[in-house]
């Protein structure tokens, strides 16, 4: 066997890619295959329909990886450059085949149609190339191997692009990777910032990096969590899922209970498996997130068994006649305030007979705030099936949808961390 | 002025992008933003986390075109490389700038936090480089020019990315692009389909292909909407304005009341502006939708003058507590009903005392649905200031996120049309 392909660009071309309402999903589909293969994706690059930037482009990409994948431009029409473009850098021909000009009028033919002559362009192929069958097309797809480099050229559209792939992946490509596959684990961490996250997590992984094999560790900030993605290449499963459950346990005891999904679930997915296994059930009475936890946790499949609802209490007076929270309260505190945030959450609970009952109020912004209680001021509290009360006050930032994101983030988190520690009193 | 910006690329840093579940969606974003100021975007790229590859693509971009605008990759973090690779290319040091680190503990400190020390990296300038102020993260962009080539690094969040370089496109862009500007218009219809759309749109704007100047127009499929894009190029900004405005109002008439916004606002914007416009109220109970209408409403600043709140009645028991639908009619009609959609708004308006009230009931899916009524089955009803009642059964389709979605969309659309036509009706 020659030497593996290890690294992989992808390169879609079509100026239509280029604009804001598109979107290239094809390389989404060509990560995975490539991930599954242990090929690493090094980048992914959108071009306009220009035979020589397209050929700049590839160009660059040669002196990179060992595979080059194309989506698009294989089409009949002037636009279509990726052929030509391919051919100039690689110094060769493009020769008409005749068996496919035969094949592309059979199709046509089929449909009672008669092939238009523009389409003779796609029966073009790399000089030295082999045809790849593209069983819901006219445009062919096409290999070019050179030395231990290969180059793969599919038409765009994803249906016809994806059982092409999938040919090649188990055929050339199968024998040309290495043994060696990705393995990876994620972890989400709710409640600390990106570079807290990093400063727990980096004495940790940096002693990952010289291991053999080593560990990649990514951090990356995400809406309501900060993610740590861990990388392994191994030719052996069994040794790379002992090794990177060793790691994500360390991780997880590192972050003291503040890891909530260790498989890629979201918060309210996590919050409602724990509800569902104690066939325990929840309602909330939410102001400045407007419905937005309720609304998040109802997303998930079969959560009409724990959610039972709630109420949205954007005014005082339904706080009041919704949520049963003394006036006097309202008056005395505020309506931002830890005594009224507990006061929603026992109101919401026993009106509607909920095992828990949650209570979130704050200031959304961008206007409302005062010097005391500053835009992003967010009381949450949570009563657990016992009656027990927890409040807390955060400080959230960012747009109002931020606000109200991290505010339902938080409240589920402490719902979470309650259901959690009370198994471990059991 | 020297020589105009004319072309563009763009470079997306993080590793997180190139795997199969994250799109880069700023590069879109900027697409726009480049095309309205008549800049051509010719390619994007994606690439990981790698000093030497990000300095690779830097300088092969810098060889195609005018503008190279970096995401991602400014982080506080050792995967955080932009700054360093750009630096590489361009020869020249980073220096740490002192003010920066000051604001960095400011922000820190608000929080009642303390930086920590690898934030400082984040202070690091191209030398002989600009900063660009973060309103919303802590991570300040860059600009550096060199010639008539310019270089923008802004950090990765949309929301941080977004406001940072509408600030560049009024300042420094708007003083080095030429005088031809893309002028467009966006149409949002409610209730169509994407090629029922089509059929209305196509033979009006098939003939302003061949006018001149030609106006562009796309169609487009989003959540919950069909978008109309036109799109014309002028030096004329008056010209240009009134051609579009003719072309907006002739599809405006075709659609008869579907298109809910001419000017971008979502749905939500456009009902919240017109309650406000009315000081009129709304409440809504919502069972399938789990708060999400609400939630929507809510997402718009100064919402809290027109939305009162409501209730997420998930069980049936809920209906009844919280919403006052008598059981004998749920029993009578099933939860899903036109009755009991009317009897939650109903039930809700009375409650709240909101000028409006609305009852959402429906089957989410993916389970629950049944040979009478499928999943996706939804009854809608609306509760008009006078008491008159407008209930619609809906069948919806897609996932479960996608049901609720249209289901939020459709009752906001039926109370956008009561509010109309009260208008037209005085």
């Amino acid at each position: 066997m020659s030497e593996p392909v290890r690294t992989a660009e992808v390169i879609a071309v079509g100026s239509e890619l280029l604009g804001s309402t598109r979107v290239d999903t094809n390389s989404l589909f060509l990560s995975d295959c490539l991930a599954s293969l242990g090929i690493e994706l090094r980048a992914k690059t959108v071009v306009g329909d220009s035979r020589r930037e397209v050929a700049d482009h590839f160009r660059r990409a040669l002196d990179r990886v060992d595979l080059v994948i194309f989506t698009g431009g294989l089409g009949p029409t002037d636009d279509d450059v990726t052929r030509e473009a391919v051919a100039d850098v690689l110094g060769i021909g493009l020769i008409e085949q005749p068996a496919i000009i035969e094949r592309l009028r059979e199709r046509f033919a089929r449909r009672g149609l008669q092939m238009p002559d523009v389409n003779r362009k796609q029966a073009l192929l790399l000089d030295g190339g082999q045809i790849l069958e593209n069983p819901n097309g006219t445009a062919p797809g096409q290999m070019f191997a050179r030395g231990r480099q290969l180059v793969l050229l599919f038409p765009g559209p994803p249906r016809e692009l994806k059982p092409m792939m999938q040919t090649v992946m188990t055929t050339v490509l199968a024998s040309r990777v290495s043994r060696e596959r990705l393995f990876r684990r994620t972890l989400f961490v709710v409640g600390r910032g990106e570079s807290h996250v990093e400063e727990v997590a980096q004495p940790i992984y940096s002693t990952w990096l010289n291991a053999s094999p080593p560990i990649e560790t990514t951090i990356l900030a995400a809406p309501g969590q900060v993610e740590l993605h861990l990388v392994l290449r191994s030719a052996d499963a069994v040794e790379a899922n002992r090794i990177l459950d060793a790691a994500r346990d360390r991780l997880v005891a590192a972050f003291a209970g503040d890891v909530f999904s260790t498989d890629g679930r979201s918060m309210e997915e996590i919050v409602g498996a724990l509800l569902a296994e104690r066939s325990l059930t929840i309602a909330a009475a939410e102001s400045c997130t407007g419905g937005l936890m309720m609304s998040r946790l109802t997303d998930v499949p079969g959560s009409s068994a724990y959610v039972v609802g709630g109420a949205v209490v954007y005014s005082n007076e339904l706080k009041t006649s919704l949520a049963g929270v003394a006036r006097d309260l309202i008056a005395a505190h505020g309506a931002v305030s830890e005594p009224v945030a507990v006061a929603l959450a026992e109101g919401i609970k026993s009106r509607t007979g909920a095992s828990i009952g949650v209570g979130i109020t704050g200031i959304a912004g961008p206007t409302g705030g005062t010097p005391a209680k500053p835009v992003g001021t967010t009381c949450i509290a949570v009563i657990a099936p016992d009656g027990a009360a927890q409040v807390r006050t955060f400080a959230l930032f960012g747009t109002r949808g931020m606000v109200k994101f991290w505010a339902s983030q938080y409240a589920m988190n402490m719902v979470r961390r309650l259901l959690v520690s009370a198994d471990a009193a059991r």
